[in-house]
């Protein structure tokens, strides 16, 4: 993890976004942004086109989740930026990628939409309001169909050098995505306009295709916004619903979540006395970066517990406590809210 | 051609039926079918299961056309098909194959709806019930679904071994045709069920890939029948829609009907003198094969038109005038019938 309060990035970050275009979120656009921590820590640092967002008649957000699993906290910082915009005035589009899920997760339909509804839940419980726009791709007409057509617009040489080596289904669901993500320019929604895709820089290469499909299509290219990834709690990859134990679901229950997070990895030193000798390191600690993303709104909190860390007075077992009372009382007052509103989350996306 | 009273077929149809297990319809079979004269001329002369059609207790047919032309005389040997298929009692599904003509023709949505709308009225001008099941693949939510699942059962390495090289878009379609003839099958319309589907040998490999996914997806295996082709007026190729002086559209006025068949190719000699002396020859004439495909129902009368043809006694201007009589008769009729439906096409393609 990179330090909150300064706006270095790891070497392939910067690589990325020098190579494709992508800007930093600068001071300057930060000025004219919601003053909201993701922003003012670097967790959302770079963007396509955000800037035209401010002054845009409108925009909208698109975004896309696979209904492979429950969601975690990793998700959780995705909706977190959806519920910004949409306190800035987007209407949010939220794609259900089912087909992508059957052909990458080779689940079945009805299993996925099971999960589908419990996701969708969690989002309503997070402050994404019922009435954007929510959908399945495998029932979404319209995508289905733009997935279709917009195979006019590419070749297979292209797809290999975006996607490398894919089969004919995962093949067929990019398009599908692309359609996704152009969906909200369609008549049907009132035309051409703008639209910010929240991701991570990995799936940049999905977003160029997509702009050169919307240039070849004469609709407006969208634009993107960049956070960086939450690790998973032993520190060793990115947070992911593959790895039950190496990440914080938000279906998970306060023993669970507090056993987990008692695992977790730390920047602390071998012994206590080393520690209070020499500090611990919060920049190697997913504990702190948990408090960084998701538990600590405040930044002056942040920095007392940065310093507290580091000058060898607070230690890991003290903190992960304060950590696991936090995240288990977001986690009991989100379950609560999230089982009132399962029934308007199956409604949703029955259709 | 082949001689209308024989059931020899030319080398390549009979290597094509041995190598893949198609079955002749054979004299047994001929027995339990309608007496038509287009099993009794072996113009359908091959089939995939539809012995067991006559004895299941239901079956359907399914045809797909590109709406990318006016329907011809081709067309409506598949129509006369339907028609067969019907009066046994089968449901026909439809399928305004309009995916598969934006690919292949490379035209617009709007531009395939107007022509599928005529080729739909003329289907219902030429019998085709209304109440049967029309559709068009880019509006039909099901269909496109079936495309997108059925990719979960098929690799490149097969797609290019049944087809060749060919683009994203032409793969996708193909898939999307297996989703129209698997489609009848599905919850909708009751499930698991017979469909029989009416082509030319040349799309048998389409046959073979839909074959193995309906096994894969433990549905029953659609079975089909094989009519021979006609050829184009000037007996250089396949009638098709791509040659308009080679083929009698449905919508042809008679003044262009009859300029095009005292064109066509005949089995004439060089001189009348020599017709008269040695006979023509009426398995090269296309002239014979537009009496015996369409438009000379009666065997006796057939025949007695061949003898008077090959002893010399009838010569081609007469035959050709006798033709053009009957094909502007048939075209006038047809089209005074179509015209009072087209609000009705247009309608069962409007949803």
């Amino acid at each position: 993890m990179v330090d909150p309060f300064t706006s270095e990035l790891p070497d392939d970050y910067e690589k990325t976004i020098a190579e494709f275009g992508i800007k930093r979120i600068d001071e300057n656009l930060k000025k004219k942004l919601p003053d909201h921590y993701l922003f003012r820590r670097n967790i959302v640092f770079a963007h396509r086109d955000l800037d035209k967002a401010l002054t845009a008649k409108e925009f909208s957000v698109l975004t896309g989740i696979k209904p492979s699993n429950k969601l975690h906290l990793g998700s959780k910082l995705v909706a977190d930026q959806m519920k910004i915009y949409q306190d800035m005035g987007a209407k949010i589009y939220y794609a259900v990628a089912d087909l992508e899920a059957y052909h990458v997760n080779k689940k079945e339909l009805d299993e996925l939409h099971e999960i589908a509804v419990d996701n969708v839940a969690d989002l309503l419980a997070l402050g994404i309001k019922k009435d954007n726009y929510f959908y399945k791709q495998s029932t979404e007409k319209e995508v289905m169909q733009l997935g279709y057509l917009y195979a006019r617009n590419v070749t297979y040489n292209m797809m290999k050098a975006i996607y490398g080596e894919k089969t004919v289904g995962e093949t067929m669901v990019s398009l599908l995505q692309v359609g996704d993500i152009l969906y909200p320019q369609q008549e049907k929604f009132g035309g051409s306009k703008l639209v910010i895709v929240p991701i991570g820089l990995d799936q940049d290469p999905h977003m160029r295709l997509t702009r050169d499909i919307a240039f070849k299509r004469k609709l407006v290219l969208p634009g993107s916004t960049y956070n960086k990834f939450m690790r998973s709690l032993d520190g060793s990859e990115k947070m992911s619903k593959r790895n039950e134990m190496g990440m914080i679901s938000l279906s998970d229950d306060s023993k669970i979540a507090t056993k987990k997070i008692m695992r977790t990895l730390t920047g602390g030193r071998e012994t206590i006395e080393e520690q209070k000798e020499k500090g611990g390191n919060p920049s190697e600690c997913v504990v702190f970066e948990l408090f960084t993303y998701h538990f600590e709104p405040s930044d002056e909190k942040l920095l007392e517990r940065k310093k507290a860390c580091e000058g060898g007075k607070l230690m890991c077992g003290e903190c992960k406590k304060q950590l696991a009372e936090r995240t288990c009382k977001f986690l009991e007052q989100h379950q609560a809210k999230k089982s009132k509103l399962m029934k308007t989350a199956e409604k949703l996306l029955l259709k």
